[in-house]
């Protein structure tokens, strides 16, 4: 199996990526142009995403299994690392039901406590999670992009130390490390957090808001004058700022339903917090007293603050 | 004065902008671009901006006004044409006391009401209103944006002919139509609406929205996990998503102080009903046995349908 050699550059010969969609797809074309001496084999469910997966030259061999989670047969021992394509749901069922090995396993799944909990019932496999963050709005093969993972980030999620029985700590150590190493040869920069850290704070940046956004699309349409409006006005009366915020709202509703279904616990509380937020908002805009033009300034100023700290953004953007 | 002629384009000979900052200042341009026979009269607040205008040849003349509703003394009798090119708040200020004129009068501002209600006092002024919607983040005449206003959408306010004094409902009709063709001239398309259905259709379309994006931004960066992740993470961890709907949080404050406080009640009255939208998702997410993949699905579709509708865009965009 592959370890640290001397410049810290893992051998990965042959990587099995478990589920071509747009994710596993846009990993077979990093592979194949930054690990350009690794082995390719992908497992896709129809012909047809296999015939994509072989005239883009995604992957070196492309397996056919109809029902992703058949994996009885499946000889995992010849690679290196196997990464799971697959959304949350597939990949909860897929590992209890995975045939031994001493192969390293990671992920990429955007919600993380679901998955952790499925691992930590399989000791015997050697898996650390990982979420790259770059998703999209599109799905399937043919939505692959090139350098997907460049320059983005990747939360890995190996889980506490703790919870790993004693005699294999260190090994589980030097497997998260070896994941990183593979996610740092992707062109990712990779960041370290624990699985419920992960889901709240993906709550509060990714799943929260998207519900927000389809919440916005579906308020806005169901104001009689908006609706009346959009159907006699000569072009949209939407500008950039609602399209902005209306964009994720036209994602794809069954990766959103996974998503949403497996982090429902933060996405409540952090959605009872935005209410929170709004009602002391709205308590401001009725007392009339307090519609001072420097309270309501200052208030615009410190969101804009947030925002330019949340995304890195210098102050004069 | 100017009237319709037989190929019903308006000869707008000289027009003056009352006040040009990134509105302004652009549709200076615009005239020099699309009506080159037009003379372009410009006033400013300070010589800094005077000197941009001049040496970026957006007016033909600029004269500076520090105070910018010290007006007593200017000659509007010789333009076509008068745009006020000001906030709501000096607009609202600027009408009562502008000096008596034959001369049409319009504007540029995004809540219509208080203009409006302002210029009802004033039935001697020739007052038809309108929102040319084309905003952006930047102020100033330094921000100016060549081609502001093609294809986008101007709505006309001139209000109902009801309040108009019977004598001079005709007059009115004739007015607004040679605003209509002003606005046409610089590229845009024209939608008639009255001044309470615009203010409340701009609460949903982009004032409430606003809001809930300077919202998100303060509730992100107030929650504990997502305040130490950005500290510890080696870059961003804002998605394209969150970006996007944060975007408009980093918008000028000043600019959205005074439309907030000029549609306050529409604002309540939307917010109101975001929040019961919300709380009826948090029920739903809430309520195990209502927990069901289709429903969800269902919910997720119909909020990317309701966001294609209201954007125009196609359904599988």
């Amino acid at each position: 199996m592959n370890g640290l050699d001397q410049d810290s550059k893992p051998h990965f010969r042959s990587v099995l990526i478990y589920g071509m969609g747009m994710m596993g797809a846009s990993l077979g074309w990093a592979l194949r142009s930054r690990l350009s001496s690794c082995t390719v084999t992908g497992i896709v469910r129809t012909e047809k995403s296999a015939a994509f997966i072989r005239n883009n030259g995604l992957a070196d061999r492309v397996l056919v299994l109809p029902d992703l989670s058949d994996c009885a047969a499946l000889d995992l021992d010849s690679h290196d690392l196997v990464v799971l394509g697959l959304p949350v749901r597939s990949i909860v069922e897929l590992i209890p039901v995975l045939p031994a090995t001493d192969t390293l396993i990671t992920d990429m799944s955007s919600t993380r406590r679901e998955v952790h909990r499925s691992a930590t019932e399989r000791p015997d496999l050697r898996f650390v999670g990982a979420h790259p963050m770059c998703g999209s709005e599109d799905t399937g093969p043919a939505a692959f992009v090139k350098d997907l993972y460049v320059d983005r980030l990747c939360i890995l999620t190996p889980g506490y130390l703790s919870e790993v029985r004693h005699a294999n700590q260190k090994k589980h150590r030097e497997d998260a490390r070896l994941v990183e190493q593979f996610w740092r040869a992707m062109g990712m920069k990779i960041y370290y957090l624990d699985p419920d850290s992960h889901d709240e704070l993906l709550a509060y940046l990714s799943h929260a808001p998207h519900v927000v956004s389809s919440i916005l699309a579906l308020w806005a349409l169901s104001n009689r004058t908006v609706d009346n409006s959009i159907r006699e006005s000569p072009m949209p009366i939407t500008g950039g700022g609602f399209k902005d915020m209306a964009r994720i709202a036209g994602s794809n509703p069954e990766m959103w339903t996974d998503i949403l279904l497996s982090n429902q616990d933060n996405l409540i509380a952090s959605l009872e917090h935005f209410v929170r937020e709004m009602r002391d908002i709205i308590e401001c805009l009725k007392n009339n007293e307090k519609n001072d033009r420097q309270d309501w300034f200052e208030w615009f100023a410190r969101a804009r603050r947030a925002r330019n700290r949340l995304c890195w953004y210098s102050e004069d953007r």
